[in-house]
């Protein structure tokens, strides 16, 4: 159960290439006729159009395909508060994935502040400089308040991949989890063991797709209306929650479950939990590196079909799967809103990458890497933002 | 005096860009292991050397490289206050010429907020994701405050091109002109006209350079110690600049003058004013596209050696030989402070591009295209900070 963690080799390579991204030039500047081109005093005439029309500004600079990924550097991977210098590593990989897969620029904004008003602030008036802002390891509660103030305020779409990203992967990973172990009804017992914003974005977006039979655990217990240990996030998702308001913890109502979902930390699942559950149990264990139980050890207490967050094992859930396509559909559309229908139809996209015929229990979610994912989320995007508006412009 | 103002040119390419900037990627991403080198797992241990050693940032990241130009889009070229989204073109422009010319990346800010308070609390957050902060096209007199407090506040150099890029490269000019014209002495009469961010940042680096003999003349007047009606800056220079205490406007000060120099408007200096300067006056004729007066006039009125900010006449006065080696000198000595000494070195540097044999009434600063000019002012930047390094040590 060691892994390979890349440690040495992500440190050479970074130190080797200082960093991840650059700002490169679409057009060669050789000569004065260039000079004039680009810049004054041809570039004069530009800026006069966009003052004239500021919708012009996506056609005639590179704003329509930028993506500002903002971070204050408080919940960065499993490493917490880091701070936003290291957590620039990962923005800058998170820009050069937006473009390797979905050929869209994005530039790290790294906020050297933890000021809830503040972020906000300083977000809406970047905003002449993206498309769209994809929040990253922002830590909860505060990350709920700043993506639903930017949601608000802003004109361009905001998504938090943490919460929505996860939640997307998880769902297409459970529908065809799902298909495999034939229990394809709305009434799965499912527990998510994790009520933070992972969590409880993958109970939001499970009862958005239809299933109804959820429970959300944290470390002070069992979500559930009433509890005073509560934050809003989580007051609010109990209502629609825990229907038989089970108190306890994870060993009250992990018996019988179809599915567990871990967002929380390593070994939080044991044998004897699988034990309890329902036949043909599905496991999702995302805690990263070390996953809330090793699939071998799932694999022997008897679960079924089993995913984690690492690529080293069958059934990878990761983001990467969606945030790209997600950013492409909405920016195709030239709409601000990602829809919680745009979020169970990415899921649905991922899902159907693979044929019915190729699902196995080993096989339930394509690889990042696939390259039929990216244009099929963007697509099932687009299409679900544009009925969206014609529903509503009815 | 047509010319060519490359507007139709500047739309179309703009247009067919999509903008002039890319964020690229210095790391292909063809494979898991790619994956879980650039992005997890891998990037967890890049993440804890910056959190352990804030100073490995500009190692490991883009950071060290990257230029962070600010704006606030009230002073754009010579648009004015056309707002942030409209000035995104030029911040645009001026990032691949930092690529093009220096080989530094560079991003556009531009800042949806003209207040002072929240540009310099935005730009301090923004800190984490720069080695450098390029302030660009923001109005006098915020630009002086906001540029002062930067410097005092941040940890990284700052740097407002529109007033000292534009200084350095009118004292490269003054200094190849008065060998030209044989008046390399310090009392040479020098008259700017203009007192905003550019005009008194000339003064103050003229001044730094050993002129004496200096007077500005604003809209209002000329600046003149007791003056009611000028602000903070203009007061500030007032004390060095003016020593007879000259009031009225251009007509009193012209006269007998050496050198003229214009940051002001189209055609505010007329053919008479030359006829009352000192034999073989220097003119530099800043406003742009329409010159304070055109060449063909000031050569027919007298003129010796005559500079514009144009492309298509001799002596083109264009910021762009100062602002790349300027960041990359300063970034190669790895300090923070762009002292007034590095300010003179880096314009005694573009003029030496020139060898003295070389000289002539039409070739008194190199072309913005010299591939020798970055270098030059680099290297001299990066000793005469390192000089002044050594004797702030002993």
């Amino acid at each position: 159960m060691t892994t390979h963690t890349y440690k040495a080799e992500a440190l050479a390579l970074h130190e080797q290439y200082a960093g991840k991204i650059e700002v490169a030039s679409k057009i060669e500047v050789n000569s004065e006729e260039d000079l004039s081109v680009v810049y004054t005093p041809g570039v004069s005439e530009v800026c006069k159009a966009i003052a004239a029309d500021e919708t012009k500004v996506n056609k005639l600079t590179s704003r329509g395909k930028m993506i500002g990924v903002v971070t204050d550097g408080t919940a960065v991977l499993g490493l917490g508060n880091i701070g936003p210098k290291a957590a620039l590593p990962v923005m800058e990989g998170k820009s050069i994935l937006f473009k390797s897969f979905a050929g869209l620029d994005a530039f790290p904004i790294c906020l050297d502040t933890t000021n809830t008003e503040e972020i906000i602030a300083m977000v809406k008036a970047l905003q002449p400089n993206f498309a769209g802002i994809n929040l990253e390891d922002i830590a909860a509660p505060r990350c709920f308040e700043i993506e639903a103030r930017l949601k608000e305020e802003l004109d361009i779409p905001v998504f938090h991949d943490d919460q929505h990203g996860t939640a997307i992967v998880v769902l297409a990973a459970l529908l065809n989890a799902s298909k495999v172990v034939k229990k394809q009804h709305d009434d799965l017992k499912i527990v998510i063991n994790g009520a933070g914003s992972a969590g409880i974005a993958i109970a939001r977006l499970l009862l958005a797709a239809g299933y109804n039979n959820i429970s959300l655990v944290s470390l002070e217990g069992v979500v559930c209306e009433g509890a005073d240990w509560m934050n809003p996030a989580q007051q609010d998702i109990a209502t629609q929650t825990n229907s038989a308001h089970i108190q306890g913890d994870l060993n009250d109502v992990i018996v019988q479950a179809d599915v567990f979902i871990g967002v929380s930390g390593p070994n939080a699942l044991s044998s004897a939990h699988i034990a309890t559950m329902n036949e043909n149990p599905i496991i999702l264990a995302l805690a990263n590196p070390v996953p809330e139980i090793y699939p071998e050890d799932a694999r022997a207490a008897g679960a079924t079909v089993i995913g984690t967050g690492r690529s080293d094992y069958p059934n990878q859930i990761n983001n990467l799967l969606a945030f790209p396509g997600i950013f492409k559909g909405i920016l195709q559309a030239q709409k601000k809103d990602i829809t919680m229908a745009a979020k169970v139809a990415a899921a649905h996209a991922i899902a159907e990458v693979i044929a019915p015929s190729e699902l196995t229990v080993d096989y339930v979610i394509p690889s990042a890497l696939n390259p039929n994912v990216v244009d099929a989320v963007a697509d099932a995007v687009e299409a679900a933002v544009t009925e969206d508006q014609a529903v509503t412009m009815n």
